[in-house]
């Protein structure tokens, strides 16, 4: 196996093509980003993979930008640089404002500063947590 | 250096007992948790992390509720199980909804996934993102 | 100390270039890798690390590309960039096809999603599992 | 909300019941694990988990037992204590012996010391992995 | 919001040059490194972030050089690429030797892959431990 | 494999016996730690990891302490709560003061905030550290 590459739409199956279209209709796009191109190397990945987000991050009891913002939180903490640049465009799109991504950011920076400390004293739960 | 302890309001500092007092007050709660009474071990990291806290999650451009989420988020992320437990009563006090949790859930399990689909299948960032 | 440097075999002291020389005949290249010439900025480190990888990767109760599949699994959930492409290639070398690089990636992106949502929704082992 | 509850057989919904039923008959099992009777407080996320699982985890271009082996991999780099102690019971049942067991963790071990060799020593990517 | 843009001193508001300069000031430097010019986006947290690591990286109990190389060991566990090129930079601006740092390596290696045995071989807490 | 179990001296092989005699030797104590009973389970990880700790905590151009610390500090980063606690008693024997603890912990704290403050920052390298 090489490294993996890109998919273009010209050059995709027909199953491919068909989650390319569904993806480019439901959020009004003229293509899909790289994620979408590269999963495409697994068709029941990027089939699968898909499916579950269109289902995860569609409106609900939380509202998009609020998924996306913890979209976001998750992927400052895990340190993706591709999830950071794609779910800070997304944010964005649905609507987070740079007050909301700077206070989004302070909490993310202190969670992690705190659950550390909290490992590091071996903080026991408090019964009323229970 | 014995296992951390927790330390009481009967046996703390002035220094410590003034932060604690400043909790209580601010959060409008009878006692601290003891996230606060095993850092006062170090009294300094103690009152920085206290005021640091205040300042981050207070109402801004983001609801207290929605800073509450991304709390938890990160704390999921990383498997801390004191700060889980902690952010789910804080996030429940401050109005989040069984169903807002379940869809939180659901959120950081997907960006879980999918940032390390990104990492292993090395997908570069797109122009548009940058 | 600036930026670590790599160190080639020209310029490598012979207990340097004794490792290098047992990489190159162990793996049959004509070369090592970028990993390798910047361990040798510590010798010790270089010399424990090759004889551990050695006595770890050789064939035993698992296959080498199983041993080269595990590895990647690690490196894409840690977020190790040069750790993915090396042993994308390794695990390549070994035996592994593009149709188990898309069942692994599928395998780890599933793991990394339930590991949160067992941490979020305090799952308690099974008294089965003890 | 108040800390998440397991939700037995007896009390679940219909919709929860057939995603029980299929587990039970898939697996061969008289009862679903914990991390199911806590998703089930979900039921959109019980049944997309497992249908992902399902998909993900059924033989293909891999062995059922490595593809648990690479499950134990990723929850053992990320310390997830229930996953550890689920998936060493399922790789075990796929047919992992003891012999195989130590041979992963021995992996797993070197490829979480290595990965930060290399963020430490900073190495760039050989042009060959790219 | 777009990607974020540093904030240059000529450009900035008198609330982040005093910032600025006191960053200046305490460390006998000409100018401040990126990471202060883009937290910059949010004078809060660059203040706050600022203040707490003056208090934190001062001469205590421990010296400077052990704090950085703490700093360091952090950063090259969780691979954050700036950080680590920031404070190993700095680690050595205090006085950490090219021997130390490859013992230090060394050590974020082994403990790396410790954290990892321990959790898969599942090994409990010695009494002596609590 | 059920659940690793740990191997006391009276029932190990002559193999691990010999490790356990190194180790209690080496540290002046009458019987080994937990951690090396499960390793046990695999004599030739017991012996590998024994010999490379040996040699990387032995005094060298960083203290056995700071080496202690280093490793604590890693440990807390990645939440593993078996090595926090025998670390901590490891740092304690070896001259860490209630004091330094305080300060390691603040110091683990801040680089866990500041390198998520850069990822979601995405700031890029002063070329003065390159």
């Amino acid at each position: 196996m090489s490294k993996p590459k890109p998919i273009d739409y010209v050059d995709a199956s027909a199953e491919v093509r068909a989650v390319y279209d569904d993806i480019k209709t439901s959020r009004s796009v003229p293509d899909v980003n790289n994620f979408w191109k590269y999963l495409a190397n697994d068709p029941r990945t990027l089939s699968r993979t898909w499916q579950s987000l269109k289902e995860v991050m569609a409106p609900g009891a939380l509202d998009p930008v609020v998924k996306e913002m913890l979209y976001l939180a998750v992927s400052v903490t895990n340190g993706c640089g591709y999830c950071i640049a794609s779910h800070s465009a997304a944010a964005t799109k649905a609507g987070m404002t740079p007050e909301q991504f700077s206070e989004l950011m302070a909490v993310v920076g202190m969670a992690n500063e705190t659950n550390r400390l909290v490992n590091g004293y071996r903080v026991p739960i408090d019964p009323a947590f229970e």
